[in-house]
């Protein structure tokens, strides 16, 4: 029996005039980009084509001649505008027929829901000849897969969740059986507190012999306010000389980075903080001014959190500060609002007046008004209070939401580290 | 002399093997089709190419042969996997040699930083003949036009912070040159409070008709948590007679859709809010439980929020609820933590203790857990205190995230309405 060719190479189509307009953009590519990846098949083109016969059945005739495996998203609703069977079909020289099992499923759909099936829907029963057809649990159109012998092509709906669940149920055991054999694997090594130049001042040489090794290991580093991270991937057929590298890299960078690294399981640091606050049992209530409740709401959006957070004062205006945390007014008159001294009173004050095992203040110039030379935009004190109290002074590049983020996650960091020591009970 | 033709039809290429991979996303192309939608040029296709020679030549060569014009982004670099200029000069079957200015302006850009010029940067100053070069004031590497007479090339670079303003600096004036004549204008009416199916029900009778006139208009109803906005666009030759029509369609829309327009002018509601609250000098605080800070965050996202926000207090925990806010253990235990009694009880209780004008009071269920058959997952009370208070119960769907942003974004909504009225001066 002749064994099917192997798929090495693909190119993605993204159909639909919609996706050429501004503000849309085709997000299908980027999660087909990384399944393509993990199989070990090389993406060598991606395009987005309107609704136009003529521009889409080039198009698809064009990436058929290149590559092993053409997949189309869109273009396979009911109406006139949705051309992509009639293209493909063109193409390949192929007959469109009404599949009568197909036709049964979408009128069934149209009967759950009580609702006659308008007969342009029929168009989405049509299955190009000697095509399989892959159900659709999410939606109304089908999806499918023509086999030309020496060629793949995929054509999927366009919503998101529709051909996210019809992709790895239908079309990942496909390629898989016919992909090349090499597989992906990856890691991710993720740090706070350093900016990126110190994160690869360090890490640089490390990763730079793994990418000169036997199996090589590809580096890429994401920065974003007050969060670098290490994504490691390589690509081999021998899966665990693979593993054995990319553990042996990661741990390397781990152990180089220290402290800076909170997680290597891609949990975020909020995530991370809040698990580490509910293994020790303890609460935590937060006073903030700059942050203006960035923190608190970064610390709630992780379901469960009522389990270690209590809650906190937004302390935007000095008097708030006075009356509902019991900040000294001579303290803010002596060091002014973004101080030390008042950070360190917000920490203690939220601390003691909800009965918190650890309490944050934030204050500082989040601009873009409001700066001096002393105090620039940027400035922020930061305090956490946990038994001791610790504050530390921070100067933030960026614009007033970076500002924002970095403070936020600055907080989260000192937090991270304070509760690593044993915490004593709060004076309640 | 001649008049060189019209440039009607667009297509873009990104170059660069990164785009390709998980992850990374071409956002250029958004500002590109912005940009040429204005001009009344139509973006037909876009493609992502990595750096191969022969893949890139092709992608190039097959656009040249569609369109009028042909954008490409990134690769413009100095090391050998930037690939463009070589490629765009390969397929035009033209030279490629330095430039003496431009190489003075690279060498120069390095004299400043006080480095040596790497002599790999040389390939940056290299120009396709008869080619005219772009300044980059953002980096080192120039963009390029080559006019063929019935095609121009353009060549971008792949960093948004250069692209963009060469874009607009040098190319936009050679485009609008030689566009069609026809301009595109639009409008935005952005509503809150009304769902997506009530937004269409009130405008698709009035869009339809103005889509169906001798300047016809389009329309896109965009709609995200809290948020449904109407895009009106049209494109013609006689600028007034289409910003006459627009005006029309956009009077016409507000009119029906009445009080849940909060802006045309692409406003968010948080600044409309705040400019509302400071044109009253009214100052607000609120209470949040599940929104946990999100309320006061995207309030003091806006710069110079200090004053019209006070602060709050974000009650995650029942005992902050009573501590911080005055809310009646008796009505918790009576009413549950999720009801109108206890909205109105924070809302009162943090309008109260921060002597605010306006008192916002947030509680509900964010899910996943904590649902109950009387209160599912979604329910939301919520109370503005502003003399009189007022609460409301909403049920929201989606997931955490969502359920939170349709919470504060009902709350600003709420807010809005009860300021329209005279708002007497808080129990101090």
């Amino acid at each position: 029996m002749a064994v099917a060719p192997a798929i090495r190479t693909a190119e993605i189509i993204a159909v639909g005039s919609e996706l050429l307009a501004r503000q849309r953009i085709d997000t299908n590519s980027l999660f087909l980009a990384e399944r393509l990846q993990e199989l070990g098949i090389e993406l060598r083109r991606k395009h987005v084509v309107g609704d136009h016969p003529a521009e889409l059945r080039d198009t698809i005739a064009d990436a058929i001649a290149r590559v092993d495996l053409v997949i189309t998203t869109g273009g396979l609703g009911p109406t006139d505008d949705d051309l992509t069977r009639e293209a493909v079909a063109a193409v390949l020289g192929r007959r469109l027929a009404v599949d009568p099992e197909v036709l049964a499923i979408v009128a069934a759909r149209f009967e759950r829901r009580g609702v006659p099936m308008p007969s342009v829907n029929r168009r989405q029963a049509e299955v190009i000849e000697g095509a399989r057809w892959l159900p659709n649990p999410n939606g109304t159109a089908p999806g499918q897969v023509v086999d030309t012998g020496d060629r793949l092509i995929v054509l999927l709906p366009g919503p998101p969740r529709e051909m996210q669940p019809m992709f790895l149920a239908s079309v990942v055991p496909v390629l898989a059986a016919r992909a090349s054999g090499r597989q992906v694997r990856r890691r991710t090594v993720r740090t706070t507190g350093f900016s990126e130049s110190q994160v690869e001042e360090i890490a640089q040489p490390i990763y730079s012999r793994f990418a000169a090794g036997v199996v090589p290991i590809d580096t890429t580093v994401l920065a974003s306010p007050g969060l670098v991270e290490l994504h490691l991937s390589g690509a081999a057929e021998d899966v665990d000389a693979l593993e054995g590298v990319l553990d042996r890299a990661s741990a390397e960078l781990v152990a180089a980075l220290g402290d800076a690294v909170f997680t290597t399981d891609e949990r975020s640091l909020e995530e991370v903080v809040g698990a580490e606050l509910a293994a020790r049992q303890l609460m935590i209530a937060a006073a903030e001014s700059c942050t203006g409740g960035l923190l608190l709401q970064r610390l709630t959006d992780i379901p469960g959190s009522s389990a270690w957070v209590l809650g906190g004062v937004v302390a935007y205006a000095n008097a708030v500060k006075v009356e509902a945390l019991g900040v000294g007014e001579d303290t803010l008159a002596a060091h002014g609002a973004v101080s030390e001294a008042v950070a360190r009173a917000m920490a203690e004050g939220v601390r003691r007046r909800l009965g918190a095992d650890v309490g944050v203040g934030i204050t500082g110039v989040a601009g873009p008004g409001g700066g001096s030379d002393e105090k620039p935009v940027g400035t922020v004190w930061i305090a956490v209070a946990a038994g001791d109290t610790h504050a530390r002074r921070f100067l933030f590049p960026g614009d007033r939401q970076m500002i924002r983020q970095f403070a936020a996650s600055a907080a989260l960091n000192m937090v991270r580290r304070a509760i690593g020591a044993k915490v004593p009970a709060p004076d309640r």
